[in-house]
């Protein structure tokens, strides 16, 4: 059902600074950088790893305001790592499959990601306490080769 | 400089429990148990997918005691994301740079980690509130191939 750990995103308060701080440090490299009014933040992937249906990322994200469900947790926790997401070949069949199987879905049906994908988060308190995604990527749903992710950025 | 995500640490309370939740929910497999007594935690490896230089792992970690790092994590924190692992080439030559760069290093030398790797964590206040540890796997230092470190589990 997982086919690679997609990314760990983690909550910031400062994008651009945080960023510069993964660059520098690590070694790593934006390949996108996006707006998420649904889901209140704004928010940069780093490439880490291209696998199967999908590559590997670290993902930064600075919420939008206090009131968005990144900013509350910045609020209460601080910041680190907010969630961890994994590949599926499938985001509707997992959602059955993991729903059949008395875990909670806080999307019932998928809705918009980072780099054209399409994702679904599951009930941290059903999951050992993390927020999980499930992402599938764009190239799988376009037809086109899996490491392809990257190639438009 | 970073090759893949070698892991998330998830702790909790009841590992043969958290085990049968992610085997039967996700369908992941065991590929490693394992007591560490230095680090004060039994835990166990789920696969879920090879990379360059090694596997991606779901890591489960219940603390030995109370007074273990895990056990006072899941005393302040509850159940969840312990920490974040890397793959890298080779774990000194990593701690040298990123010891450069002003990231304060928890281990100063590599120490013994999951499946016969090489390991260091960095201070988590210095990587954007994720604790992070640096994996050097088991077969680069022995010269074998960088997908048999499932080979003989």
């Amino acid at each position: 059902m997982f086919m690679r750990i997609d990314h760990v995103g983690i909550a910031c308060h400062d994008l651009e600074e945080k960023i510069a701080f993964f660059e520098r440090t690590f070694e790593l490299t934006v390949v996108a950088r996006e707006v998420n009014t649904e889901q209140g933040v704004k928010e940069a992937m780093l490439h880490i790893a291209d696998g199967e249906g999908g590559g590997s990322y670290i993902q930064l994200l600075e919420p939008l305001g206090p009131d968005t469900p990144v900013g509350k947790f910045l609020a209460k926790r601080g910041e680190g790592v907010h969630h961890v997401a994994f590949g599926v070949p499938d985001v509707v069949q997992a959602l059955d499959k993991i729903g059949g199987r008395g875990v909670r879905l806080l999307d019932e049906r998928p809705r918009h990601g980072s780099l054209g994908s399409s994702i679904a988060f599951l009930h941290p308190k059903d999951v050992g306490g993390m927020l999980t995604e499930l992402v599938q990527a764009a190239e799988r749903q376009a037809g086109t080769t899996p490491n392809a992710r990257n190639a438009d950025t």
